[in-house]
């Protein structure tokens, strides 16, 4: 793959994909942003790869929108590394895909992966940097990682559709308490607000990472993809009954896969399963069972 | 009643239902399935009932699926204990209610329960054996409880309903950590995690259960139901003026009812109150304000 | 402003309401509705006023409905301080507005309010003492506070829409539980279970409120106002493409103000930023981009 911002690289099932502008502690920017959705299009469409580990080169995570541009930084009539947005009866057409925020672009297609995905954030995370985080599965952090939802003290407003993600994944209290405070909070206060799972020491985070993704790659890959949009999607589901008809059928089309026979099986030889199912070509003809949402 | 794999038994207007396979860790089939659906209309008919208690008899809560027909467990065809899926133009027809998933048929059961249930987990609880648990109200474990959702391992799905309640529960983060991994882990985890209230030695979960009952029962019958379906409910509804719509009519019944005039009068007189509204004949003329959703 | 039932007084751009009945506990009663109401209204004219603090005077936040009707408190009927229900075909039409719960109305209002705001909760809080506070934004509290949701003790139900707020504070389970119970339990408790920040000494606690004020009021105005309704919003959302839609507006409205260049500029020279645009004036074109429910 041709990537300029990021690395990747595949080892025992697992990718990490490495945000690579270590000069400048990996801030974003467009080409970053069509660099990791690629990625995730990588790391989906291998069936080598089980999961997924998103770390950062050097000694940040992501320090945020590349700010080289100063003041301009998020005035899109200044910015050349985007597709230029067209006008409808000389107004900016909002609505065209030209104009979405390239951050939600990002964690839309995060959103959308089938493989597990750990964040293993290694230090420095502001803006789009932690907001980039949170379609992630699980967060594991460094000692040194420090996180900032600065949005208010720049006079913008969160993005990356954090404000789907963030209240979902810590509460509405503590969200609007970092995001209205702009604060840069370290890893403890991450760890006790709920953003992240657990913290290391920074020699550790990337072992701690790789064995997590290890556990998680011994499931089925079928299963884990279905299972990671059934918790996912159900979040938007009003009543349990959707989920009673989607995991219906997924009793029914898994019960009388190889897969389960195997699981079981090596279940009561009290063996290691071997799953032979594979998302590529074995995802159940239900799925997807919703109709994806369109940027309009 | 006639219940072949559980026992029910009411004291103290609290109505215990106790897994009882134990020669088997209370594994579940279809006859479960059947008696525990069954217990919650029993819980639900009676107006002594005030609270219910599920737990299992022996070392295990609940094992899981019965495995006694090894890899064929999860596939409909070779099961008997449960009505065939009928066909339509030669394929299974996966809308009828014969193919919904046994476990989501319990726990949609004990959603709509009127009354308040605790969960005293005893022992080993996997698989079903943990997700029927999601929909009861608040869970007590022993020391000994263990916990896994073990279906990635298994090569099948998260069940009974399980992706819509368990990110309500414990957050999508720790949801997909236990079950990408299947992970079976001990007590001090699923209290870490929010899954349960607290731990108990052995021999005090049940008497902990059954106080926690009794200071529930307390309350006016009427009230708790009510108070059951909108908590859960509102976790559907988009905006706070579902609620606000729906409350504004309970303080008008409720409000000119006699529970009240005993609630405030009783208060003012710091002494117990003695509620006389009952669930059989006393819900307002709003209830219910949902119309349930179908399997289809 | 003329009110009777609070106090409002605003110093380094924040409004503190107090509740000031210490005679009656700041027990709640009409007037102290519409107060607050207008109390909110005044917060949101107010450019100078960038974010609010709640509190009580004397020892209570908030005792609750004012019982001096006794078991004719809550029958509407028996009401003097609120406009009567009027009727349609001989029965009372709930759809009406007059019908509407009381605490609703407040909590709804501070549900729209465009500014953050922070309880600090001095003392007990009950009933409608603690509903009220659930649309906040952050609660700080007392060592004194304590807090009951009494409702089913009461033969009532939880109103002010807490069934919507609630559990999504504090997660479903610890909602029953303190509904159920009807217990009235120390900060402490609440903290461990969500409801709470932070508790600190008596003394201390307008301070701290204070504090987090001013840290939030450095924000933004515009920048705080579209946060607190992207997050509370979105929680009403089943897609991250709905956050979406509405960040990417707001990244490209914002990006070209006033305020962003200066919020990037002076985050680049390392000095405090100040920011121009006002909430009255200043808010994008595209907000609110939702349509208000209305009661019926």
């Amino acid at each position: 793959m041709a990537y300029t911002t990021i690395t990747t690289a595949a080892e025992d099932n697992i990718l990490t994909i490495t945000l690579n502008r270590p000069d400048r502690m990996n801030a974003f920017n467009g080409e970053m942003m069509y660099d990791l959705i690629a990625a995730f299009d990588e790391a989906d469409s291998r069936d080598d790869v089980r999961a997924v580990i998103v770390t950062g080169a050097g000694k940040a995570f992501c320090a945020g929108a590349d700010l080289g541009a100063g003041g301009a930084t998020f005035d899109r009539n200044a910015r050349k590394d985007r597709e230029p947005i067209p006008e409808v009866d000389g107004k900016p057409d909002l609505s065209h895909q030209a104009a979405r925020d390239g951050g939600g672009r990002v964690t839309l297609r995060i959103f959308q992966c089938l493989k597990p995905v750990i964040g293993a954030i290694n230090g420095a995370a502001v803006g789009i940097g932690v907001t980039m985080q949170l379609p992630m599965d699980v967060r594991l952090c460094s000692e040194n990682a420090r996180f900032g939802f600065v949005f208010s003290r720049r006079g913008i407003v969160p993005e990356a559709a954090s404000s789907w993600f963030l209240p979902r994944l810590v509460g509405i209290s503590q969200a609007l308490d970092w995001c209205y405070s702009g604060r840069v909070f370290p890893a403890a206060e991450a760890k006790a607000g709920g953003l992240v799972k657990e913290i290391y020491p920074a020699d550790e985070l990337l072992p701690a990472a790789r064995k997590l993704a290890l556990e998680y790659a011994e499931g089925a890959p079928v299963s884990l993809a279905l299972t990671r949009h059934m918790m996912w999607r159900m979040l938007g589901a009003d009543h349990p009954m959707e989920a009673h008809k989607v995991d219906s059928r997924g009793i029914f089309h898994r019960g009388k896969s190889d897969d389960v026979k195997e699981g079981v099986t090596s279940f009561l030889e009290k063996r290691p399963a071997k799953f032979t199912g594979k998302v590529s070509a074995d995802m159940p003809e239900y799925f997807p069972w919703w109709d994806e949402p369109q940027y309009r």
